[in-house]
């Protein structure tokens, strides 16, 4: 294993050698994915930094990491200052810091297959105004040093049958096409994975938690389709499920056929496309039309067979989080307990009931002060034992064949009780996800009009919580879909404008850290529904909350909650034991049982 | 008087002679003022039109009048149809319309001391692809047959002391010089009318119910200023007041000054300044800055003399409005009352005070079905009595030396009792004038972050109001002033992502209409306060109320109310009792205090 440093003098000479004068390596795919296959992650490999969101720029002399205020901390603890200067974002945006570093004449590359073309167009104009150039590479210098470079999965793709997608593909091709005719357009360029596997009915295993497959497509107006993906992937049953209207091709066909599209109209999704997919198809003389890709809201708002799916896969998966939270209950106050071994025995719980096909994502197992880091992934190195007379937050979903789920508990554990100052903040997240739970909301309204319901009150108590409210949800999919989110207005995160709509399956998970102390979330996957109110003026919504397993009544303070807060625990943790209950036998059935009585 | 038709005739007669083949006349005058004076009616004196916003557009053989949702009826009775084609905005803009009506080569006129710069640069651009001109024209050909067009008005201004302001107009010249210098900028355009009369500290009788001067002004980076005002409105006294750090010219010098800034840095509001300032800053040679008007966010948050005056404005005028609900409640359920005689009873009532200078807008008085119009204007065709046994809203206020007031009450007019729908839909009305009262949220908080507080009752019910929840106030000025406001997120309505501030006014008037039926609305304004919140993590905000008249206690339900909601209630009346009850004598005061009981 080569050092980081060597690393770095490795890349610097292959710059040299290209003749550039800096390079910028983010962590992206080709698909703008949210998590990137082990082959793109080219950050980690050249610096060793392990978190979800950075950049480094290397230049002759100088080299420089880029991370926002989550990782502040983690990145001078991973990353060598020696080598490496930490810049933080967004009060630096990269485009300025090259502007500012880049010598007049010099030649900054970037691989064009793992940035947007509004980022290439912004850095590029920055470093203009310098008189540098920002350059495209052909091949990723990284790759080109990067000695055992992890090949791309090669695992198989699978139908996934209409049982589970409640519609065919020939259907949302249809749709699509209907949509390419509307606009006037030939094809749609599909390049967000999660958008290929919903639009084909088809899964895969490339991604860790993500059942995608490496893959573009590009959908006619005549409902027919090309499917850019690795051959080898595709078994007879898979191909025999495409169809005929279906054409599938090699991976690396695709760029190609983006230059063979001279004077057609192409819609890209300017947000999800890399610019490489603009840059090849404008070379080739086709009109770029930058529209949404099309699949983004019929794929949002789930139809009745997901729906159905995701109410069975939840059915399921809260009788696995029951048996563990019982579990948990009886082992934890003897301090025995790690972060890892609690998660890993969890993870059991879901495979026992023998449709595990993944975790939807890296289980947040906090105790104590660990569950204050909002974006804590335990490994060996951080694992904490769970100490009796402390709280414990866990984070965890499962990929089902009919469903993802997402849910998160806030536990104490045993003996002693908790403090006055961690009921009442448990309790205040607690009144902001039942606010949530019962809002009802005109059409229309979008996320951002939602979250303050979540926070109120937290914010009475002068405390408020640093991520946003819900995310969407994926069917089989990933356990963050676009394009609705509740969150903060203006709170930098995408999504908290769209309208929400009915069908749609977001989470609601307020919280409360109190750094160096412990984490409080209270999360439960829900559906947009249509709501029947007699009298209403128009069309209104609510959600159907998803999810079931008990909350800690532990850590609830009665006292400071509404005769209409405590009707909606009471009835939500009746129907907690209705669902679960049936699946749950001796011991875990009594807990179960005591877990839900009513405070009311 | 001549007829619309003969005037429409005679503008087009007009337009042929300036060789214009259209032009477009909206309501607006150089300062881009909410209300505008009688001199700058246009379109109301080429129409008929009464609103308050709508644009017409004249060709050769079209003429075409623009409104919204609001004037659909009201334009198609007072406009005639047989001249005047109805459009939709924004259904159908201006410059698409014009670019599909105006013939190529077409030479269309608009006069740009009445429009932004933004506003002409979209439709030019829109008439240019069609290959037809937007043409700024040197004088209004409205004005040029317009034989009775009234001179605007010459009346005087005066001086406000520092009793009232709570800062001398050299102190916020300084602040402003000092925001010039960190821009290095060499001068400022004020052009918006209520902040040269913050700026300077005068107030003029110019405009209705505004008590502003028609004025423009230059702000110096050295402190010192211009002020382009007709010089017969300065007296001795204001000239003193104004001192000699203060150039006073004639209004008509405004536009020949903006020619000669050669060089200089100007920062322009392209919000709130009109093209023609552009035009003229440019043409000499300056080099405009596009900036929001510095002095906006300070006269937002008003200082501790000015919150002082609030308050004892408020208290004056809630013992007139008091006064006036207990007259009411005695005298309406008789049968005899009007809307027009109720609200001048009500102003009766503010007279008598000593202390109005002015109502700070007409009056809303609006019984039953009247009430149900948002923006409802009561005169002597649309008068109404107020019927025993029904709803009668009231939204009126008064301007005072030391603040201006807004307030809205809704009643029941009896004999018998209003209707389980009436009492369910203020109750819901009430408590989301409550969540707000008693919201508490974190610095950078926005408004559109606290709507749906006001809204979450309504819609719980399926039902909602097309308005937003609530608006800045000046200080003896605009009773409408920005930057912010609490409303929709993209509701359409500006200033909903403005960080709310301490020192800031705002109402807070949720209401809810049945067409055809009745209207509720309850307002109080409040004002943004710090909150010491012991544990706080960071700066937490909450409101005060301002306003002090009973709500209608006929009206509540409080079935549907919880107990902090009737803390409330009962704490605002204690409130209301205290500030207002010393004021009252003999069968009001008795009123005041049945009306002010606990409801808990």
């Amino acid at each position: 294993m080569s050092t980081y440093e060597d690393r770095l003098a490795a890349l610097r000479e292959q710059l040299k050698s290209d003749r550039l004068d800096g390079f910028v390596v983010p962590i992206c795919d080709e698909h703008m994915s949210e998590y990137v296959g082990e082959y793109a992650q080219r950050l980690g490999w050249l610096t060793g930094f392990g978190g979800s969101a950075g950049t480094a720029v290397v230049m002759g002399e100088e080299a420089a990491i880029f991370t926002d205020g989550r990782y502040t901390i983690q990145v001078r603890e991973q990353v060598s200052a020696k080598h490496w200067q930490y810049v933080g974002v967004p009060e630096t945006s990269i485009a300025d810091w090259l502007a500012e570093h880049a010598a007049s004449g010099g030649r900054i590359g970037y691989d064009p297959w793992v940035h947007t073309k509004g980022w290439a167009e912004a850095a590029g104009k920055a470093l203009a105004e310098k008189g540098a150039e920002l350059v495209a590479v052909d091949r990723n210098p990284v790759d080109a040093v990067w000695a055992e470079q992890p090949a791309p999965s090669d695992a198989k793709m699978i139908a996934l049958e209409d049982q589970y997608s409640g519609q065919s593909s020939a259907q949302k091709r249809a749709a699509v096409a209907d949509w390419l005719t509307q606009h006037n357009l030939d094809a749609a360029v599909i390049s967000a994975l999660d958008s290929v596997a919903w639009t084909f009915n088809i899964r895969g295993e490339d991604v860790s938690h993500t059942p995608v497959a490496l893959s573009f497509a590009m959908l006619g107006a005549d409902g027919t389709a090309d499917l850019y993906v690795e051959l080898e992937k595709v078994d007879d049953a898979v191909r025999q499920h495409l169809g005929n209207a279906v054409r599938v091709h090699p991976r690396s066909a695709f760029a190609p056929a983006l230059g063979d599209m001279k004077g057609k109209r192409i819609a890209v999704d300017p947000d999800r496309a890399v610019a490489a997919i603009f840059d090849r198809l404008a070379a080739g003389g086709a009109q770029i039309v930058p529209l949404r890709d099309p699949t983004i809201l019929p794929k949002a708002q789930k139809n009745p067979v997901e729906q159905a799916g995701q109410r069975a896969a939840q059915k399921r998966d809260g009788a696995a989080l029951s048996r563990f939270l019982h579990w948990l209950e009886g082992e934890a106050p003897k301090g025995a307990l790690t972060e890892l071994s609690a998660a890993a025995k969890l993870r059991d719980f879901r495979v026992a009931t023998g449709k595990l096909k993944d975790l939807s994502f890296d289980t947040i197992s906090g105790a104590g002060p660990n569950g204050a880091i909002c974006h804590y992934k335990v490994d060996e190195t951080t694992n904490r034992r769970i100490d009796p007379g402390s709280v414990y937050l866990v984070d965890s979903g499962g990929q089902y064949l009919d469903g993802t789920t997402d849910v998160t508990r806030t536990v104490w554990v045993g003996p002693g009780e908790p403090s006055a100052e961690m009921k009442d903040r448990f309790t205040r997240v607690l009144k902001g996800h039942i606010a949530l739970a019962l809002a009802t909301f005109p059409e229309g309204t979008r996320g951002a009009q939602l979250d303050t319901l979540a926070r109120m009150h937290l914010w009475a108590a002068g405390v408020d919580y640093a991520h946003g409210t819900g995310h969407g949800v994926g069917s089989f999919l990933a356990v963050h879909e676009g394009p609705q989110r509740i969150g903060k207005f203006a709170g930098g995160q995408a999504g908290t404008d769209e309208p929400l709509l009915p069908g749609m399956f977001l989470s609601n998970e307020p919280g409360y850290y109190k750094t160096g102390e412990y984490g409080i979330r209270i999360e439960n996957l829900v559906l947009v529904e249509e709501r029947e109110i007699t009298g209403a003026e128009g069309r209104y919504f609510g959600f159907e909350t998803l999810t079931f397993a008990p909350i800690d009544r532990t850590l609830v303070d009665t006292a400071i909650m509404t005769r209409d807060e405590l009707r909606w625990w009471d009835d939500y943790h009746a129907k907690v034991l209705e669902v679960v209950g049936p699946q749950l036998e001796g011991d875990a059935k009594a807990w179960l049982e005591a877990a839900c009585a009513g405070l009311g």
